[in-house]
Protein backbone atom coordinates (compact mmCIF):
# COMPACT_ATOMS: atom_id res chain seq x y z
CA UNK A 1 0.00 0.00 0.00
CA UNK A 2 1.50 3.20 -1.67
CA UNK A 3 1.38 7.01 -0.08
CA UNK A 4 -0.89 7.36 -2.68
CA UNK A 5 -2.96 5.77 -5.40
CA UNK A 6 -3.21 8.32 -7.98
CA UNK A 7 -0.25 10.45 -9.55
CA UNK A 8 0.10 13.01 -12.40
CA UNK A 9 3.63 13.54 -13.90
CA UNK A 10 4.75 16.82 -15.87
CA UNK A 11 7.36 16.01 -18.21
CA UNK A 12 8.42 12.75 -18.99
CA UNK A 13 12.22 13.26 -19.66
CA UNK A 14 15.05 10.89 -18.14
CA UNK A 15 14.07 11.74 -14.45
CA UNK A 16 10.03 12.10 -14.86
CA UNK A 17 9.86 9.20 -17.48
CA UNK A 18 11.51 7.10 -14.44
CA UNK A 19 9.55 8.39 -11.79
CA UNK A 20 6.41 7.37 -13.59
CA UNK A 21 7.58 4.07 -14.28
CA UNK A 22 8.78 3.27 -10.85
CA UNK A 23 4.76 4.99 -9.47
CA UNK A 24 3.48 2.44 -12.56
CA UNK A 25 5.35 -0.63 -11.48
CA UNK A 26 3.33 0.19 -7.52
CA UNK A 27 0.12 -0.08 -8.54
CA UNK A 28 -0.17 3.61 -8.72
CA UNK A 29 -2.43 5.13 -11.63
CA UNK A 30 -0.19 7.59 -13.28
CA UNK A 31 -1.59 10.71 -15.26
CA UNK A 32 1.04 12.58 -17.29
CA UNK A 33 1.39 15.84 -19.79
CA UNK A 34 4.05 16.39 -22.02
CA UNK A 35 4.90 19.32 -24.74
CA UNK A 36 6.10 16.60 -26.76
CA UNK A 37 3.24 14.47 -27.88
CA UNK A 38 5.62 11.78 -29.09
CA UNK A 39 7.13 11.72 -25.50
CA UNK A 40 3.51 11.30 -23.85
CA UNK A 41 2.06 8.75 -26.64
CA UNK A 42 5.33 6.39 -26.34
CA UNK A 43 4.70 6.58 -22.35
CA UNK A 44 1.17 5.36 -22.73
CA UNK A 45 2.26 3.00 -25.73
CA UNK A 46 4.36 1.28 -23.18
CA UNK A 47 1.60 1.16 -20.75
CA UNK A 48 3.30 2.88 -18.23
CA UNK A 49 0.64 6.05 -18.37
CA UNK A 50 -2.91 5.45 -18.09
CA UNK A 51 -4.24 9.09 -18.92
CA UNK A 52 -3.07 11.76 -21.18
CA UNK A 53 -3.85 15.49 -19.46
CA UNK A 54 -4.03 18.32 -21.72
CA UNK A 55 -1.51 21.53 -21.71
CA UNK A 56 -4.24 23.23 -18.99
CA UNK A 57 -3.17 20.59 -16.86
CA UNK A 58 -6.57 21.02 -15.12
CA UNK A 59 -6.17 17.22 -14.45
CA UNK A 60 -3.89 17.24 -11.59
CA UNK A 61 -6.66 17.95 -9.62
CA UNK A 62 -8.08 14.13 -9.61
CA UNK A 63 -4.67 13.03 -8.53
CA UNK A 64 -3.32 13.11 -5.05
CA UNK A 65 0.50 13.45 -6.20
CA UNK A 66 1.97 15.85 -8.61
CA UNK A 67 5.02 15.50 -10.09
CA UNK A 68 7.10 18.78 -11.88
CA UNK A 69 10.03 17.23 -13.81
CA UNK A 70 10.70 19.62 -16.84
CA UNK A 71 13.54 21.97 -16.59
CA UNK A 72 13.57 24.69 -13.89
CA UNK A 73 12.51 28.09 -15.57
CA UNK A 74 9.66 26.14 -17.21
CA UNK A 75 8.90 24.34 -13.48
CA UNK A 76 7.88 27.99 -12.14
CA UNK A 77 5.08 28.41 -14.76
CA UNK A 78 4.27 24.35 -14.35
CA UNK A 79 4.48 25.38 -10.32
CA UNK A 80 1.96 28.49 -10.72
CA UNK A 81 -0.70 26.70 -13.00
CA UNK A 82 -0.82 23.94 -10.22
CA UNK A 83 -1.48 25.70 -7.78
CA UNK A 84 -4.19 27.28 -9.13
CA UNK A 85 -5.82 23.91 -9.73
CA UNK A 86 -4.93 22.45 -6.57
CA UNK A 87 -5.84 25.20 -4.35
CA UNK A 88 -9.38 24.81 -5.36
CA UNK A 89 -12.18 23.37 -3.20
CA UNK A 90 -12.79 20.01 -3.77
CA UNK A 91 -9.69 18.44 -5.01
CA UNK A 92 -7.96 15.42 -4.76
CA UNK A 93 -4.39 16.88 -4.66
CA UNK A 94 -2.66 16.56 -1.46
CA UNK A 95 1.32 16.42 -2.86
CA UNK A 96 3.01 18.63 -5.15
CA UNK A 97 6.79 17.97 -5.65
CA UNK A 98 9.68 18.80 -8.45
CA UNK A 99 12.73 17.10 -9.28
CA UNK A 100 14.50 20.08 -10.77
CA UNK A 101 18.74 20.50 -10.35
CA UNK A 102 18.17 23.84 -8.56
CA UNK A 103 15.79 24.61 -5.06
CA UNK A 104 15.62 28.11 -3.83
CA UNK A 105 13.40 29.68 -6.36
CA UNK A 106 11.00 26.60 -7.02
CA UNK A 107 10.45 26.43 -3.00
CA UNK A 108 10.23 30.02 -1.94
CA UNK A 109 7.49 30.15 -4.99
CA UNK A 110 5.74 27.15 -3.53
CA UNK A 111 4.69 29.29 -0.67
CA UNK A 112 4.08 32.87 -2.58
CA UNK A 113 1.29 30.70 -4.70
CA UNK A 114 -0.36 29.37 -1.33
CA UNK A 115 0.38 25.66 -1.65
CA UNK A 116 3.59 25.59 0.87
CA UNK A 117 1.88 23.26 3.11
CA UNK A 118 1.43 20.92 0.38
CA UNK A 119 4.39 21.03 -1.59
CA UNK A 120 8.11 19.56 -0.79
CA UNK A 121 10.66 20.49 -3.58
CA UNK A 122 13.02 17.28 -4.71
CA UNK A 123 16.27 16.60 -6.49
CA UNK A 124 17.56 12.90 -7.32
CA UNK A 125 20.72 12.83 -7.97
CA UNK A 126 20.33 10.54 -10.81
CA UNK A 127 20.57 12.19 -14.22
CA UNK A 128 23.07 11.43 -16.88
CA UNK A 129 23.62 13.00 -20.02
CA UNK A 130 20.42 11.82 -21.55
CA UNK A 131 17.21 12.75 -22.06
CA UNK A 132 13.18 11.50 -23.35
CA UNK A 133 11.20 8.91 -22.67
CA UNK A 134 13.16 6.77 -23.87
CA UNK A 135 16.31 7.29 -21.81
CA UNK A 136 14.00 6.54 -18.51
CA UNK A 137 13.50 3.22 -16.70
CA UNK A 138 12.62 1.61 -13.72
CA UNK A 139 15.20 1.30 -10.46
CA UNK A 140 16.90 5.03 -11.33
CA UNK A 141 16.70 6.30 -8.10
CA UNK A 142 18.05 3.07 -6.31
CA UNK A 143 20.70 4.02 -3.72
CA UNK A 144 20.88 7.53 -5.25
CA UNK A 145 21.03 10.37 -3.03
CA UNK A 146 17.74 12.84 -2.75
CA UNK A 147 17.72 16.16 -1.49
CA UNK A 148 14.28 17.39 -0.07
CA UNK A 149 13.77 21.12 0.42
CA UNK A 150 10.70 22.43 2.32
CA UNK A 151 9.06 25.60 2.28
CA UNK A 152 9.01 26.92 5.79
CA UNK A 153 4.82 26.66 5.81
CA UNK A 154 5.37 22.61 4.63
CA UNK A 155 3.16 20.24 6.67
CA UNK A 156 4.73 17.42 8.66
CA UNK A 157 2.60 15.51 6.70
CA UNK A 158 4.00 16.78 3.71
CA UNK A 159 7.35 16.23 4.51
CA UNK A 160 7.25 12.77 5.85
CA UNK A 161 4.76 11.70 2.92
CA UNK A 162 7.35 11.98 -0.21
CA UNK A 163 9.78 10.51 2.27
CA UNK A 164 8.26 7.30 2.35
CA UNK A 165 7.24 7.49 -0.99
CA UNK A 166 10.75 8.64 -2.58
CA UNK A 167 12.24 5.68 0.43
CA UNK A 168 9.95 2.97 -1.64
CA UNK A 169 11.90 4.38 -4.74
CA UNK A 170 14.76 3.46 -3.19
CA UNK A 171 16.46 6.89 -2.86
CA UNK A 172 18.46 7.95 0.23
CA UNK A 173 16.38 11.13 1.45
CA UNK A 174 18.41 13.87 2.38
CA UNK A 175 16.26 17.03 4.41
CA UNK A 176 18.84 20.46 3.27
CA UNK A 177 17.87 23.62 3.63
CA UNK A 178 16.93 25.14 -0.50
CA UNK A 179 19.41 28.08 -0.45
CA UNK A 180 21.78 25.48 1.19
CA UNK A 181 21.34 23.67 -1.45
CA UNK A 182 21.83 25.41 -4.46
CA UNK A 183 25.23 26.80 -3.35
CA UNK A 184 26.34 23.30 -2.34
CA UNK A 185 24.67 21.69 -5.54
CA UNK A 186 26.66 24.56 -7.37
CA UNK A 187 29.92 22.58 -6.95
CA UNK A 188 29.23 19.15 -6.62
CA UNK A 189 27.07 19.22 -10.25
CA UNK A 190 26.74 22.40 -12.02
CA UNK A 191 30.50 23.05 -11.71
CA UNK A 192 31.17 19.82 -13.09
CA UNK A 193 28.92 20.19 -16.04
CA UNK A 194 29.84 23.94 -16.84
CA UNK A 195 33.73 22.58 -16.40
CA UNK A 196 32.56 19.51 -18.94
CA UNK A 197 31.04 21.48 -21.49
CA UNK A 198 34.51 24.57 -20.99
CA UNK A 199 36.31 20.78 -21.94
CA UNK A 200 34.26 20.01 -25.25
CA UNK A 201 34.54 24.02 -26.57
CA UNK A 202 37.93 24.31 -26.24
CA UNK A 203 38.56 20.89 -28.12
CA UNK A 204 36.60 22.42 -30.32
CA UNK A 205 38.72 25.87 -30.83
CA UNK A 206 41.50 22.71 -30.59
CA UNK A 207 39.85 20.87 -33.84
CA UNK A 208 39.84 17.73 -32.06
CA UNK A 209 36.98 15.86 -32.08
CA UNK A 210 35.24 12.99 -28.96
CA UNK A 211 36.71 9.94 -30.79
CA UNK A 212 40.16 11.00 -30.41
CA UNK A 213 40.27 11.45 -26.65
CA UNK A 214 41.67 8.30 -24.08
CA UNK A 215 39.59 6.96 -21.88
CA UNK A 216 40.09 9.45 -19.32
CA UNK A 217 39.18 12.12 -21.92
CA UNK A 218 35.80 10.65 -22.90
CA UNK A 219 34.83 10.32 -19.23
CA UNK A 220 35.72 14.53 -18.98
CA UNK A 221 33.08 14.80 -21.46
CA UNK A 222 30.15 13.12 -21.03
CA UNK A 223 27.66 15.35 -19.54
CA UNK A 224 29.08 18.06 -21.89
CA UNK A 225 26.21 15.82 -23.95
CA UNK A 226 23.41 16.94 -21.49
CA UNK A 227 20.84 18.64 -22.62
CA UNK A 228 21.29 22.23 -23.15
CA UNK A 229 17.88 23.51 -22.42
CA UNK A 230 17.76 22.30 -19.35
CA UNK A 231 21.76 23.21 -18.03
CA UNK A 232 21.32 26.94 -19.23
CA UNK A 233 17.98 26.55 -16.94
CA UNK A 234 19.57 25.74 -14.11
CA UNK A 235 22.91 28.18 -14.89
CA UNK A 236 20.90 31.22 -14.81
CA UNK A 237 18.43 29.93 -12.01
CA UNK A 238 21.97 29.90 -9.86
CA UNK A 239 24.43 32.02 -11.97
CA UNK A 240 25.91 33.80 -8.87
CA UNK A 241 26.68 30.41 -7.40
CA UNK A 242 28.08 28.84 -10.45
CA UNK A 243 30.00 31.94 -11.12
CA UNK A 244 31.72 31.64 -7.42
CA UNK A 245 32.53 28.49 -8.70
CA UNK A 246 33.92 29.09 -11.75
CA UNK A 247 36.12 31.93 -10.59
CA UNK A 248 37.82 29.00 -8.22
CA UNK A 249 38.34 27.29 -11.64
CA UNK A 250 39.79 30.30 -13.43
CA UNK A 251 41.96 30.89 -10.69
CA UNK A 252 43.59 27.17 -10.72
CA UNK A 253 43.91 27.29 -14.49
CA UNK A 254 45.72 30.69 -14.23
CA UNK A 255 47.90 29.15 -11.41
CA UNK A 256 48.84 26.44 -13.69
CA UNK A 257 49.40 28.56 -16.48
CA UNK A 258 51.92 30.94 -14.58
CA UNK A 259 53.44 27.86 -13.27
CA UNK A 260 54.11 26.60 -16.90
CA UNK A 261 55.15 29.65 -17.94
CA UNK A 262 57.61 30.09 -15.77
CA UNK A 263 59.11 26.89 -15.92
CA UNK A 264 58.13 26.63 -12.02
CA UNK A 265 58.14 22.96 -11.91
CA UNK A 266 57.85 22.57 -7.95
CA UNK A 267 54.56 25.07 -8.71
CA UNK A 268 52.80 22.44 -10.75
CA UNK A 269 53.97 19.91 -8.99
CA UNK A 270 52.13 21.33 -6.34
CA UNK A 271 49.12 21.66 -8.13
CA UNK A 272 48.89 18.30 -9.07
CA UNK A 273 49.72 16.87 -5.91
CA UNK A 274 46.94 18.82 -3.86
CA UNK A 275 44.70 17.76 -6.57
CA UNK A 276 46.14 13.74 -5.80
CA UNK A 277 45.35 14.22 -2.39
CA UNK A 278 42.00 15.50 -2.82
CA UNK A 279 41.15 12.61 -4.95
CA UNK A 280 42.74 9.88 -2.07
CA UNK A 281 40.55 11.50 0.26
CA UNK A 282 37.50 10.07 -1.52
CA UNK B 1 58.03 -16.70 -33.22
CA UNK B 2 58.16 -13.13 -32.51
CA UNK B 3 60.16 -10.43 -33.21
CA UNK B 4 62.83 -10.89 -30.32
CA UNK B 5 63.74 -13.67 -27.67
CA UNK B 6 64.51 -11.21 -25.12
CA UNK B 7 63.68 -7.94 -23.74
CA UNK B 8 64.67 -5.39 -20.61
CA UNK B 9 61.65 -3.56 -19.31
CA UNK B 10 63.21 -0.17 -17.18
CA UNK B 11 60.24 0.84 -14.82
CA UNK B 12 57.84 -1.82 -13.70
CA UNK B 13 54.80 1.00 -13.61
CA UNK B 14 51.32 0.63 -14.79
CA UNK B 15 52.77 0.41 -18.73
CA UNK B 16 56.04 -0.74 -18.15
CA UNK B 17 54.71 -3.83 -15.75
CA UNK B 18 51.88 -4.40 -18.86
CA UNK B 19 54.41 -4.81 -21.13
CA UNK B 20 56.59 -6.56 -19.40
CA UNK B 21 53.39 -9.17 -19.00
CA UNK B 22 52.14 -9.33 -22.64
CA UNK B 23 56.22 -9.68 -23.47
CA UNK B 24 56.47 -12.95 -20.95
CA UNK B 25 53.50 -14.27 -21.98
CA UNK B 26 54.65 -14.71 -25.90
CA UNK B 27 57.95 -16.56 -24.40
CA UNK B 28 60.25 -13.77 -24.56
CA UNK B 29 62.63 -13.63 -21.43
CA UNK B 30 61.86 -10.29 -19.48
CA UNK B 31 64.58 -8.84 -17.37
CA UNK B 32 63.69 -5.66 -15.58
CA UNK B 33 64.94 -2.46 -13.65
CA UNK B 34 62.32 -0.20 -11.35
CA UNK B 35 64.39 2.30 -8.69
CA UNK B 36 61.68 0.98 -6.21
CA UNK B 37 63.28 -2.94 -5.39
CA UNK B 38 59.51 -4.23 -4.15
CA UNK B 39 58.23 -3.72 -7.64
CA UNK B 40 60.98 -5.60 -9.22
CA UNK B 41 60.87 -8.04 -6.98
CA UNK B 42 56.84 -8.49 -7.46
CA UNK B 43 57.47 -8.82 -10.90
CA UNK B 44 59.93 -11.78 -10.33
CA UNK B 45 57.71 -13.24 -7.67
CA UNK B 46 54.34 -13.15 -10.44
CA UNK B 47 57.17 -14.82 -12.99
CA UNK B 48 57.09 -12.49 -15.24
CA UNK B 49 60.40 -10.78 -15.17
CA UNK B 50 63.26 -13.38 -14.89
CA UNK B 51 66.17 -11.32 -14.16
CA UNK B 52 66.68 -7.92 -12.98
CA UNK B 53 69.31 -5.53 -14.07
CA UNK B 54 70.84 -3.86 -11.68
CA UNK B 55 71.30 0.51 -11.63
CA UNK B 56 73.69 0.67 -14.41
CA UNK B 57 71.87 -1.12 -16.60
CA UNK B 58 74.73 -3.05 -17.91
CA UNK B 59 72.66 -5.69 -18.63
CA UNK B 60 70.75 -4.61 -21.56
CA UNK B 61 73.56 -4.99 -23.76
CA UNK B 62 72.57 -8.47 -23.86
CA UNK B 63 68.89 -8.35 -24.69
CA UNK B 64 67.65 -7.57 -27.91
CA UNK B 65 65.01 -4.70 -26.99
CA UNK B 66 64.60 -2.23 -24.72
CA UNK B 67 61.61 -0.57 -23.50
CA UNK B 68 61.65 2.03 -21.95
CA UNK B 69 59.06 3.19 -19.15
CA UNK B 70 59.77 5.55 -16.79
CA UNK B 71 58.31 9.42 -16.73
CA UNK B 72 59.42 11.54 -19.32
CA UNK B 73 62.12 13.38 -17.55
CA UNK B 74 63.68 10.39 -15.93
CA UNK B 75 63.51 8.29 -19.71
CA UNK B 76 65.87 11.26 -21.36
CA UNK B 77 68.49 10.15 -18.67
CA UNK B 78 67.73 6.78 -18.80
CA UNK B 79 68.27 6.45 -23.11
CA UNK B 80 71.43 7.90 -22.56
CA UNK B 81 72.98 5.43 -20.35
CA UNK B 82 71.32 2.84 -22.90
CA UNK B 83 72.67 4.42 -25.56
CA UNK B 84 76.09 4.48 -24.24
CA UNK B 85 75.71 0.46 -23.42
CA UNK B 86 74.04 -0.17 -26.64
CA UNK B 87 76.84 1.57 -28.93
CA UNK B 88 79.17 -0.92 -27.36
CA UNK B 89 81.05 -2.95 -30.30
CA UNK B 90 79.29 -6.79 -29.89
CA UNK B 91 75.87 -5.88 -27.43
CA UNK B 92 72.43 -7.85 -28.76
CA UNK B 93 70.69 -4.60 -28.30
CA UNK B 94 69.00 -3.69 -31.90
CA UNK B 95 65.54 -2.24 -30.93
CA UNK B 96 64.90 0.41 -28.29
CA UNK B 97 61.59 2.29 -27.45
CA UNK B 98 59.78 3.99 -25.01
CA UNK B 99 56.29 4.40 -23.78
CA UNK B 100 56.04 8.52 -22.89
CA UNK B 101 52.77 10.92 -23.31
CA UNK B 102 55.54 13.24 -24.99
CA UNK B 103 57.64 12.29 -27.82
CA UNK B 104 59.71 15.34 -29.49
CA UNK B 105 62.40 15.60 -26.88
CA UNK B 106 63.59 11.63 -26.57
CA UNK B 107 62.89 11.29 -30.08
CA UNK B 108 65.58 14.28 -30.98
CA UNK B 109 67.82 13.08 -28.01
CA UNK B 110 67.87 8.99 -29.54
CA UNK B 111 69.46 10.81 -32.66
CA UNK B 112 71.51 13.00 -30.38
CA UNK B 113 73.29 10.26 -28.70
CA UNK B 114 73.53 7.88 -31.46
CA UNK B 115 71.20 5.21 -31.70
CA UNK B 116 68.32 6.95 -34.14
CA UNK B 117 68.95 3.99 -36.30
CA UNK B 118 67.45 1.55 -33.65
CA UNK B 119 64.87 3.77 -31.63
CA UNK B 120 61.24 4.87 -32.43
CA UNK B 121 59.02 6.48 -29.30
CA UNK B 122 55.94 4.80 -28.68
CA UNK B 123 53.20 5.75 -26.76
CA UNK B 124 50.51 3.80 -26.37
CA UNK B 125 46.94 5.23 -25.32
CA UNK B 126 46.13 2.80 -22.35
CA UNK B 127 47.03 4.63 -19.20
CA UNK B 128 44.64 5.12 -16.41
CA UNK B 129 44.60 7.06 -13.32
CA UNK B 130 46.34 3.93 -11.07
CA UNK B 131 50.12 3.09 -11.40
CA UNK B 132 52.56 0.98 -9.83
CA UNK B 133 53.92 -3.16 -11.05
CA UNK B 134 49.96 -3.83 -9.27
CA UNK B 135 47.56 -1.83 -11.62
CA UNK B 136 49.95 -3.76 -14.36
CA UNK B 137 48.21 -5.74 -16.41
CA UNK B 138 47.93 -8.56 -19.71
CA UNK B 139 46.41 -7.24 -22.39
CA UNK B 140 46.81 -3.84 -21.44
CA UNK B 141 46.88 -2.63 -25.50
CA UNK B 142 44.58 -4.64 -26.81
CA UNK B 143 42.84 -2.31 -29.04
CA UNK B 144 44.79 0.82 -27.83
CA UNK B 145 45.48 3.45 -30.03
CA UNK B 146 50.00 3.52 -29.90
CA UNK B 147 51.20 6.48 -31.69
CA UNK B 148 55.04 5.59 -33.11
CA UNK B 149 57.33 8.19 -33.74
CA UNK B 150 60.71 7.70 -35.53
CA UNK B 151 63.94 10.05 -35.72
CA UNK B 152 64.82 11.28 -38.82
CA UNK B 153 67.40 8.69 -38.52
CA UNK B 154 65.43 5.18 -37.96
CA UNK B 155 65.87 2.40 -39.71
CA UNK B 156 63.57 1.01 -41.61
CA UNK B 157 63.82 -2.57 -39.61
CA UNK B 158 63.45 -0.79 -36.58
CA UNK B 159 60.40 0.74 -37.31
CA UNK B 160 59.20 -2.29 -39.30
CA UNK B 161 59.82 -4.60 -36.15
CA UNK B 162 58.41 -2.25 -33.39
CA UNK B 163 55.41 -2.01 -35.92
CA UNK B 164 55.02 -5.64 -35.46
CA UNK B 165 55.73 -6.30 -32.08
CA UNK B 166 53.61 -3.71 -30.75
CA UNK B 167 50.27 -5.11 -32.92
CA UNK B 168 51.13 -8.49 -31.55
CA UNK B 169 50.22 -6.77 -28.02
CA UNK B 170 46.91 -5.90 -30.34
CA UNK B 171 47.39 -2.00 -30.25
CA UNK B 172 46.75 -0.02 -33.96
CA UNK B 173 49.98 1.81 -34.38
CA UNK B 174 49.55 5.09 -35.98
CA UNK B 175 52.72 6.88 -37.40
CA UNK B 176 52.99 10.38 -36.18
CA UNK B 177 55.71 13.00 -36.21
CA UNK B 178 57.28 13.68 -32.92
CA UNK B 179 56.04 17.64 -32.79
CA UNK B 180 52.78 16.63 -34.29
CA UNK B 181 52.08 13.97 -31.71
CA UNK B 182 52.84 16.46 -28.81
CA UNK B 183 50.56 19.38 -30.03
CA UNK B 184 48.33 16.64 -30.60
CA UNK B 185 48.00 14.81 -27.23
CA UNK B 186 48.15 18.83 -25.78
CA UNK B 187 44.56 18.48 -26.79
CA UNK B 188 43.67 15.19 -26.77
CA UNK B 189 45.21 13.87 -23.34
CA UNK B 190 47.18 16.19 -21.36
CA UNK B 191 44.17 18.89 -21.53
CA UNK B 192 41.96 16.53 -20.18
CA UNK B 193 44.58 15.92 -17.10
CA UNK B 194 45.01 19.73 -15.87
CA UNK B 195 41.44 20.35 -16.02
CA UNK B 196 40.63 16.93 -14.20
CA UNK B 197 43.49 18.40 -11.43
CA UNK B 198 41.47 22.18 -11.99
CA UNK B 199 38.39 20.85 -11.35
CA UNK B 200 39.42 18.87 -7.78
CA UNK B 201 41.57 21.76 -6.91
CA UNK B 202 38.52 24.11 -7.61
CA UNK B 203 36.35 21.91 -5.24
CA UNK B 204 39.16 21.95 -2.69
CA UNK B 205 38.61 25.34 -2.41
CA UNK B 206 34.70 24.96 -2.20
CA UNK B 207 35.22 22.11 0.70
CA UNK B 208 33.55 19.70 -1.47
CA UNK B 209 34.85 15.78 -1.29
CA UNK B 210 34.74 13.83 -4.27
CA UNK B 211 31.95 11.06 -2.27
CA UNK B 212 29.74 14.43 -2.71
CA UNK B 213 29.62 14.11 -6.26
CA UNK B 214 27.26 12.43 -8.65
CA UNK B 215 28.58 9.76 -11.49
CA UNK B 216 29.08 12.59 -13.51
CA UNK B 217 31.60 14.65 -11.17
CA UNK B 218 33.30 11.21 -10.01
CA UNK B 219 33.81 11.08 -13.87
CA UNK B 220 35.48 14.17 -14.41
CA UNK B 221 37.64 13.60 -11.44
CA UNK B 222 38.77 10.17 -11.71
CA UNK B 223 42.19 11.16 -13.69
CA UNK B 224 43.05 13.64 -10.85
CA UNK B 225 44.18 10.62 -8.79
CA UNK B 226 46.59 10.07 -11.42
CA UNK B 227 51.38 10.29 -10.49
CA UNK B 228 51.84 13.63 -9.46
CA UNK B 229 55.44 12.84 -11.07
CA UNK B 230 54.28 11.35 -14.38
CA UNK B 231 51.94 14.34 -14.78
CA UNK B 232 54.44 17.06 -13.60
CA UNK B 233 56.95 15.70 -16.55
CA UNK B 234 54.33 15.30 -18.96
CA UNK B 235 53.46 19.39 -17.99
CA UNK B 236 57.10 20.61 -17.91
CA UNK B 237 58.35 18.63 -20.76
CA UNK B 238 55.11 19.99 -23.56
CA UNK B 239 54.78 23.44 -21.48
CA UNK B 240 53.88 25.50 -24.35
CA UNK B 241 51.46 23.18 -26.68
CA UNK B 242 49.91 22.62 -23.03
CA UNK B 243 49.19 26.69 -22.34
CA UNK B 244 48.11 27.22 -25.57
CA UNK B 245 45.26 24.11 -24.69
CA UNK B 246 44.95 25.98 -20.59
CA UNK B 247 44.35 29.38 -22.78
CA UNK B 248 41.02 28.47 -24.68
CA UNK B 249 39.60 26.94 -21.53
CA UNK B 250 40.45 30.06 -19.98
CA UNK B 251 38.91 32.01 -22.12
CA UNK B 252 35.73 29.57 -22.71
CA UNK B 253 35.07 29.68 -18.93
CA UNK B 254 35.23 33.51 -18.90
CA UNK B 255 32.48 33.57 -21.29
CA UNK B 256 30.43 31.21 -19.09
CA UNK B 257 31.13 33.59 -16.37
CA UNK B 258 31.07 36.81 -18.53
CA UNK B 259 26.98 35.82 -19.66
CA UNK B 260 26.31 34.35 -16.29
CA UNK B 261 27.28 38.20 -14.92
CA UNK B 262 24.96 40.10 -17.26
CA UNK B 263 22.00 37.24 -17.10
CA UNK B 264 22.57 36.42 -20.90
CA UNK B 265 20.86 34.10 -21.55
CA UNK B 266 21.49 33.69 -24.78
CA UNK B 267 24.74 33.36 -24.31
CA UNK B 268 24.81 30.35 -22.07
CA UNK B 269 22.76 28.42 -23.79
CA UNK B 270 25.18 29.12 -27.39
CA UNK B 271 27.91 27.59 -24.94
CA UNK B 272 26.00 24.30 -23.99
CA UNK B 273 24.69 23.99 -27.69
CA UNK B 274 28.38 24.17 -29.28
CA UNK B 275 29.07 22.02 -26.35
CA UNK B 276 26.70 19.62 -26.94
CA UNK B 277 27.14 19.70 -30.76
CA UNK B 278 30.56 18.48 -30.36
CA UNK B 279 29.43 15.83 -28.42
CA UNK B 280 26.84 14.81 -30.99
CA UNK B 281 29.55 14.93 -34.00
CA UNK B 282 31.59 11.84 -32.10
Amino acid sequence: MSVVESAAVIGLGLIGGSVARDLAVRGIRVSAYDADSSQLEAAMRDGVVSAALDASLAGVGDVELVVIAVPVDAALVVLRRVAAIASAPGVHTRLVTDVGSTKEKIVAQASAVGIGPIFVGSHPMAGDHRSGWRASRAGLFQDAPLYLCAPTDASADAIADITTLWRELGARTIEIDAHEHDVKLAWTSHLPHMIAATLALSLTQGGVGRSELGPGGRDMTRIAGSSPEMWTAIAMDNATAIDATLAAAEREIRRFRTALRSCDEQGVRGQFVAAKQWFDAG
